[in-house]
């Protein structure tokens, strides 16, 4: 189950299996989705499978998560999203209006998200072959003129910004199918970001990084990135949004919400002369109102991340192994 | 399972179900693949999952079908296939020296038809909720200026040619499948048809539709054409290319090689005063060797493929209502 995580056996995957059979040069560049050329247009490209279980929970479903997934990995190369694939796997037996009603969930979020469902495919397997239902979701989008974002472009003196409060896919997802009930009910953060990606590119087309911190979390997140620049991060801890809510839930679980999937929710690397203006741009978006500093981008420790504690020690972050909660999108 | 299949249950899950849903103009069009436009540029794009059992076959493999399925549905409407997706949902305990052969063959697939594989996702699910490997692609292709190949361009008059031989595909896998051996060893057809339809495209751009008879056979792509067109299909059956092993295999299974689905094979409407110009360019080139006339589009019974029999009889070539064989890619 490890391998479909996000953590550092999915990356041994791709590393020793994928990119040496495909030989590509795009799928090594480790990014959300890949920069091609095509016809004289800068495209972005990427692709998600969705095996999310419950495919209902607080805050949304698997045809959100099929469309906001795929829309903000190629947000997070600064492109605007226009066109998503979507094709379909149905266990035998499964209701068609479950169907039907997965099918609206994400018709109605690629409306939101103003991208257009242009072509699928329905396959269907023989019951106890599936789990009801799988999605998979492709997307292109446009990449503007002069933006060119990805991990390797993170640079000591870098600012690191969050979006707003993480945490709450993996816990809204987790306590709907365990069947618990806290007190403060939590919903998925789960949204597409590309507005929220337009508006702090109209400050500055010199966003470093963006990076959605999904499977793995912030540290995965943070950890590719420290990685693929081969710069350092440093955490502050204490600036991570992080609801009581959430926190109080991850800590009857037993989760460290660093490591929790978020769905609507971006990291950024941005020089520190533009910082500011980019924070002020964010929080004057509904997806960006708690928009906060948690962090730099350093020269020291080369390739890892490392928190500031809240009572001033430090303490490293890992990449995580595999994934706390397997089949969190 | 016969919504899956690409027949008439497939056809009303799309027109009722998602179309409705996702209220985008491509998907009606009914064409395998999407006509867009983005930056400038005119793109195709498809996608299509594969659950074929078993993985391995005569002649091919998921890997292999992962990258013609969908490099095929961009080139019937013309397009030089260029990128590839790619997604994964492996079932937990699948062997990774599986994974990895799957791999391999879909890299070696991908370098013959001359496209990328440019990013991909892997997700795992539960022992019991898979079947070792499903595969999904999505794929990219740039549209040639002047070209505009989809079904609903059938005109009366027009000649209906076939790239070879029909009905190995379905007819290795579900030997394959059943343990069956027949004297002579079939093999899929497997195969990208890019090449192939770019050498057609060198006499005339001026083709008016293109289909591979996947899903369904030739049966139900001559059927989705003459209703897409609301134009009449005439079909000189003893023209139809059937090697005698597929044939012999075909009457034994109880099966019809008209609904047998294809890997490698196209349909082309052309005009008749091309027709033989492409014919020539077709059979040139190893993919089309075999290629023949095999109808006519007429003006009457629109919407119905007639076939003329042997004995001079005529019957109607329904569209399937689901597959004969399911999982067949």
């Amino acid at each position: 189950m490890g391998h479909g995580g996000g953590g550092a056996l999915s990356a041994e995957l791709v590393e020793h299996l994928f990119a040496p059979a495909f030989g590509g040069r795009a799928l090594s560049a480790l990014a959300d989705s890949a920069a091609l050329e095509l016809g004289g247009a800068r495209l972005a490209f990427s692709t998600d499978s969705f095996v999310v279980r419950p495919l209902f929970f607080p805050g949304g479903s698997i045809g959100d998560l099929a469309v906001n997934g795929t829309v903000n990995d190629l947000a997070m190369s600064g492109a605007r999203p226009a066109y998503l694939s979507c094709g379909f796997i149905l266990e035998e037996g499964v209701e068609i209006a479950l169907v039907a009603r997965i099918a609206e969930a994400l018709g109605a979020a690629a409306r939101t998200a103003g991208v257009e469902v242009a072509t699928g495919d329905t396959k269907v397997v023989e019951a106890g072959r599936g789990d009801g239902v799988y999605l998979n979701t492709a997307g292109i989008g446009l990449i503007p003129d002069g933006v060119d974002i990805r991990p390797q472009r993170a640079r000591p003196g870098d600012v690191v910004l969050v979006s707003g409060a993480i945490g709450a896919h993996g816990v809204a997802v987790l306590s709907k199918r365990e069947g618990l009930r806290f007190e403060v009910g939590i919903e998925s953060d789960c949204a597409a970001l590309g507005g929220l990606v337009e508006s702090m590119l109209a400050v500055t087309r010199d966003v470093h990084v963006l990076r959605d911190p999904t499977r793995g979390g912030v540290a995965a997140a943070l950890n590719e990135i420290a990685s693929a620049a081969s710069v350092g991060v440093e955490l502050h801890e204490r600036a991570l949004p992080v609801p009581d809510a959430v926190a109080n839930a991850c800590s009857m679980l037993g989760l460290d919400p660093l490591y929790v999937a978020n769905e609507g929710k971006l990291l950024a690397f941005v020089p520190r002369a533009e910082a500011d203006a980019v924070l002020a741009a964010m929080r004057a978006q509904p997806l960006g109102a708690e928009a906060a500093v948690i962090g730099e981008c350093v020269e020291e420790h080369p390739g890892m991340v490392v928190a500031r504690t809240g009572l001033g020690g430090r303490r490293v972050v890992d990449l995580p192994l595999g994934e706390q909660l397997p089949r969190i999108c």
